[in-house]
């Protein structure tokens, strides 16, 4: 959920569990999930082409909501059973829906959070989704990791198994047109003197909701951090930064940089892999892309490159926040310039 | 703004004035309003056709914004005064683009609240954009009443003159099959018993952003209020209620009513009038149209007639909140038969 909600938090709630939580009690987030079909599809294939492998294990899905993974997979295969675990109060329904769908002999409903969880017995295979905006945004992976260590087998399998974070410089002249050049001449009146303004308020955050057109892109989009899953230590994700290096292929204007995830699950018997990529070449999901936009436009030139880094790093005290650090520098060889630039985009906090 | 953001509102403040006016201290809602162009050019319209009448009288700009309508009367005719008053922080701004644009002789940029409002003299002209979300969410109307009771002159002009509810039944099939019908089978599942959740959840205040398509009404649309903004006294906004009749004009679902207002600006010196009618027949505004749901939709044929009420009650507690009770009746000819219901909806509280 959005930017727009946070304003109410209390410093005695760093991890604000209370609005988080809420949020997933009713529907709407649920709605929008299981609507989402690039995102239910890819872990329903995951299910399919493992069923023979998931025959008589054990399964963890971690923040199941209403369940549909663990219906996927009392479905598709025959697992001994899956702990079906749920920490908002939508627990309730979904307890319900196993019943009514006949599959209570498989499926274990448990209302408990990750961090307090009790099981009887480790398990083969942790299923989660707990991607947010910009990937890393509410930190649920925090809790998957935690689950992790305390309850996956050590030969188990994580699904996903590895996540990307993915970059792509942009023209983005609707959004910068409509909210900042929009007040040159409104009417016939001078109003630019609120320039600044707007981009103050409508540029420091990232837009969470955008969609990038393939053809906003002005180069190749790189991959910013690649994470395995079954290894990465709770800490790392404390501060995790790379560089970057994009080839401009079309002359435009470099209005900001748009952000996507991809995550990727390693089937158990082959090398196959399925991939749920949320990018602009793809069908687009509920995540849609994030936005981060430059205070100054500035055009580029086929053959300029625009090298540079990310940074993020969560927030010391808001646990689920973090911030994003992009310095970059354009390089043109047919203008002869260098521009250098530094952004801090909080995401939400 | 919307539905979501009044959840942290305290009893000691049933104005919720440090919400309300701290959502106008950005830009944002500034930025829609003035690019919603059927909005902002009507009210250009009104100042251009009245350019003459207007030369030499006061004007009282109440919630002035940006003054976007203050540089109308400025730019387009000759006023003596044009009093522009805005009690939210944005008028910090307003002052120093009335500067900048070399309009300070003519323009007096106020920063007051209407309830507290101090005047040379008595106004011509009382103009304000004061409709919200079904015309009367927020009720800016009061304020705005209690300015034209304290300082427009007998027989000074009212703009707009008039407002106006208008109502139609309509088909919302992609509404209530995306959430709703959803639940029946999604990924072969049986999720049939959250249909009721769901029904609570996403029906039981109208949808305030829905963009009615003219092949979705079921009939004519009928005028549920007509205000003379001249006339009506503040204690009126208490309780508005009217009947409708609808005919039936197709067969089809019947599945809510949507409601959308419009406002007439009287010219002073011709029967002409400049009409803003945010409805489905006309070019889409910021305010788009508001949908009541009913919780079970019917099959309706040509020729049935769905008669009723509708009664607008203020909340006695949360002052800039309403409710609007939906009551109707259904008659069908064809099939001998007759349906009633009743629907409460608050807005928001
Ligand atoms: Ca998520
Ligand atoms: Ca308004």
């Amino acid at each position: 959920h959005g930017a727009c909600e946070e304003e109410d938090s209390d410093v005695d709630d760093p991890w604000q569990d209370e609005e988080y939580y809420g949020s997933y009690k009713t529907l709407k987030l649920h709605l929008e999930m299981l609507s989402d079909q690039p995102r239910t599809q890819s872990y329903r294939n995951v299910i399919m082409q493992n069923s023979q492998a998931l025959k008589g294990k054990r399964i963890l899905d971690l923040g199941c909501g209403t369940g549909i993974i663990s219906f996927f997979c009392a479905q598709l295969s025959e697992p001994e059973v899956v702990y079906a675990v749920e920490a908002s109060d939508i627990v309730e329904q979904t307890r319900k829906l196993v019943e009514e769908n006949g599959y209570s002999r498989v499926i274990q409903v448990l209302g408990q959070r990750a961090e307090e969880l009790q099981l009887p017995t480790k398990v083969d295979v942790l299923v989660s989704e707990w991607m947010g905006t910009c990937l890393l945004f509410e930190f649920m992976l925090e809790s998957v990791l935690l689950a992790r260590d305390l309850w996956l087998k050590e030969d188990g399998v994580m699904w996903p198994s590895t996540a990307r974070i993915h970059m792509v410089p942009c023209c983005a002249d609707r959004e910068y047109s409509s909210r900042v050049h929009f007040w040159d001449s409104p009417y016939g009146l001078n109003f630019s003197s609120l320039k600044p303004m707007a981009v103050q308020e409508f540029f420091s955050t990232p837009k969470p909701d955008y969609v990038l057109k393939p053809e906003d892109c002005l180069s190749q989009p790189c991959t910013l951090l690649d994470v395995n899953l079954k290894t990465i230590k709770i800490e790392a994700l404390e501060r995790m930064s790379s560089e970057f290096q994009f080839h401009v292929d079309c002359d435009g204007t470099f209005h900001g940089l748009t952000a996507w995830f991809s995550v990727q699950f390693q089937n158990i018997d082959s090398q196959e892999q399925v991939d749920l990529d949320t990018g602009p070449f793809n069908p687009l999901t509920h995540w849609k892309h994030t936005l981060f936009m430059l205070d100054q436009p500035m055009q580029v030139r086929t053959g300029d490159k625009i090298a540079g880094s990310a940074v993020f790093t969560r927030n010391p005290i808001w646990r689920r926040h973090l911030s994003v650090t992009i310095t970059w520098s354009i390089t043109s060889p047919s203008q002869n310039t260098e521009q250098n630039g530094c952004k801090v985009f909080p995401i939400w906090r």
